[in-house]
């Protein structure tokens, strides 16, 4: 993450199984990720794909922030094209972030 | 998910960066897999890994599950041999899912 927020924060984790269809799809995710990382409350943004699975968590300052992304009229539309063509399933959870941790190995 | 809890619930996110270490790696996480998803109170895991990335996310019922899940013997050593060998960095966090919603395509 950009900046290094304490918890209580959010996390939108994001699972999905995609489709054969990659119509659009690169330069689309790439966008989003642009204009959703400027977004006011967002705090940082992991994806890792692999085949037709993927899981993204992008993280934010608290639920207005969230509220605010899904009513950006260019993350409606991707949301509807990946509907219509690049996801086969996928789900949502929107959770509040309590506790973390983390470890850096030492340098060797 | 095996089952489909609704929420609340508790979601572990693990991020990590790899080092070139896979001595054991493999074995240990299929056995940790394996144990962690019969553990009580477990809901499900996804876990999608590319090149050195890979973000694993657990599914609990509650804090009282991932506590006793830290505590699993096999569990604690596969976590002492991860920073010593496996991993360059990473990332838990525990947050609390409040909300979810799913899409699956129909069928055509």
């Amino acid at each position: 993450m950009n900046n290094k927020p304490s918890p209580p924060y959010y996390a939108v984790i994001f699972s999905s199984v995609r489709t054969d269809d990659d119509d659009g799809y690169a330069q689309t995710i790439e966008h989003m990720m642009d204009i959703g990382l400027k977004h006011d409350g967002c705090l940082g943004l992991e994806s890792v794909n692999d085949g037709d699975m993927g899981i993204s968590v992008s993280y934010w300052k608290d639920l207005e922030s969230i509220k605010s992304w899904k009513q950006v009229a260019d993350h409606i539309t991707a949301q509807k094209l990946g509907r219509e063509k690049w996801y086969k399933s996928y789900t949502t959870r929107i959770a509040k972030v309590e506790r973390e941790y983390s470890y850096e190995k030492p340098e060797q």
